[in-house]
């Protein structure tokens, strides 16, 4: 058979950790408040995608996602002094920003289904996703504008500001390239990894530097945290690469060699490519010229791919990273249990099963 | 025939105002400065849309577009007091929201020519022209944060990021109303008169308050230049739906009837399907049914309007609003040559013939 399962020890340690949890209803209350805008029937498509309610507007309860970006600026935040309910803004408004690039994702990747439920573009068309999308961006925004009410110096708000914009005309940036690479066979590390820094990376860096920004004005915890955030970011995606291959349907909703037969210039794609024989690297080429591939094609990528242990150096890759992260950490002088919680964090990013 | 053609004094006073001139050259080298980013093929893709290349990249000159919002906001900032040099990084925000806004219409209607130019979905597709839209909405973000480096009290820059922020979120709820409207015969005038307001009136008055803002701090001022642009944006796209009907092809690039068969709900259907007798209306919707309207289709429809006047109606409702803001104008306490050349400024636009 062609995929590996993550070793038993991986199975043990990825229980989300408390971080996830302490804000937890604080961030769903923060983040329904950003959404109760009546305004016709484009809020409910939004409260929709949130999960809150379904098509016709009716309360739902759909699994909750982990919240990331939002954990990660209030971990920050409180790791530097900061209040975490003057924070809240940021946090809320990273995983707004985060959501509208999904909804826009899913019209451009054509994905019908995310998180078991259908997708936007899906249900009420391409245009009216794409509104609803941009509408979320704005709405993003406005959380931003509302820190100065929570108390936080004008100076500090606009700093905050400018660095989520430029974190998010990253990511766009990131996403331009990813399109580019599109059907590209010559796709190398390099490329890999620069896209990825900036199309996953800068937001997940940004929800640091945001939250940090919030804390102090010391440049030097500042910097040091900037480099936790991306490095985090890499072995964020990298992870997220490796699911997207070797990761169960149960936990993430898609099956084993999901993103082979999407095509997506993901790690072991590109990892493979590069490292592969010129015999294999035939046969994958071959594979990849075609329009659709079938089962048979994805079974002999996965086939490659084993007997390369490309699953094993996209953990190694994902180690490094995650050790880069917590040596960041180790410089940074934040308060020592806040310390504790960001290393159980980024030790559960690179073993986390969706 | 069905179609008539506007009154001899209207082509006499169409006329380009010296204020769209007076101000072109600066703003068109801030306009380039703001996407001379060398990043991947993405602001080719942008600076193609402006006009400034070829699909290639390489140098093109198309014709120009009026500037209609940097003016007003440069306008309005000159009249307040304001330096146009500070308040440069706004008015080229607006004209990218404005442009980005565009973009993503161009997909959302499967338009693929606009200007005469291909668009940018036609071009290099749906995925990559979403993200283009994107991007230059981020670059507007960007502009503003440089209001600070111009000198603009660090307050007032949030203030104006602000305005700018509700606007674009008033702008795309309009969005989501157009495309709610879309086939349904039942759209009455307030409907009309409300999205109108949304979707292109709130760029427009921003614009104005934005300029405002940057020059007085006077709260009278603001409330008057910000009737004085709500007006202007009612004026400006019932105009624009008048062109969309009766404007000639040789100036708006479209030909006479292109928004009937398009099916839009602008000012001349919304208008014709409220007042229309019994008759008329029956005739209306049975052609309204159809999936696609046929030239014999647009005729009809056009006949209708003429025996109706609605040509003269859409006129006679775009003059109100324009003496409605002139009337405010006349309110404020503003530099009187500025005035003046505020007065010419609205008067062309209602007459304008593209």
């Amino acid at each position: 058979m062609a995929s590996s399962p993550p070793p038993a020890t991986e199975q043990e340690t990825a229980t989300l950790p408390g971080i996830f949890l302490r804000h937890r209803s604080e961030i769903n209350v923060a983040l329904r408040d950003g959404l109760s805008s009546n305004h016709v029937g484009l809020y409910d498509m939004l409260r929709y995608y949130m999960g809150w309610v379904d098509t016709n507007g009716a309360p739902w309860t759909a699994t909750e996602g982990k919240a990331l970006r939002p954990t990660l600026c209030l971990l920050a935040c409180e790791a530097t002094g900061g209040s975490v309910r003057q924070s809240m803004p940021a946090a809320v408004a990273l995983e707004f920003i985060h959501n509208f690039s999904l909804i826009h994702d899913d019209i451009q990747d054509r994905d019908e289904t995310r998180h078991h439920r259908a997708t936007l573009w899906a249900i009420w068309g391409v245009p009216k996703a794409m509104v609803a999308g941009n509408a979320l961006r704005v709405v993003a925004d406005t959380c931003l504008e509302r820190l100065v009410d929570e108390g936080i110096e004008i100076d500090q708000a606009l700093k905050v500001i400018g660095l989520l914009t430029e974190a998010y005309l990253e990511m766009i940036e990131g996403q331009f390239l990813d399109l580019s690479y599109e059907g590209r066979p010559d796709i190398g590390m390099d490329d890999y990894l620069e896209m990825i820094s900036r199309k996953t990376g800068a937001l997940i860096r940004c929800s640091v530097t945001m939250g940090a920004a919030l804390g102090t004005r010391n440049e030097a915890t500042l910097a040091t945290l900037h480099k936790f955030g991306r490095s985090l970011g890499y072995a964020f995606q990298i992870r997220d690469d490796y699911l997207g291959v070797w990761g169960e349907e149960v936990t993430t909703g898609k099956p084993v060699g999901a993103d082979i037969r999407r095509k997506k210039n993901s790690f072991p794609v590109v990892y493979t490519m590069s490292a592969a024989s010129h015999r294999d690297r035939e046969i994958l080429r071959a594979i990849y010229r075609k329009e659709e591939l079938s089962s048979k094609d994805v079974e002999t990528v996965l086939d490659i791919m084993d007997r390369m242990n490309v699953s094993e150096s996209a953990n190694r890759l994902a180690a490094d990273h995650c050790d880069a992260a917590l040596e960041a950490l180790n410089m940074a002088e934040i308060d020592p249990d806040i310390r504790r919680e960001a290393e159980a964090l980024v030790n559960f990013l690179v073993v986390r099963q969706h």
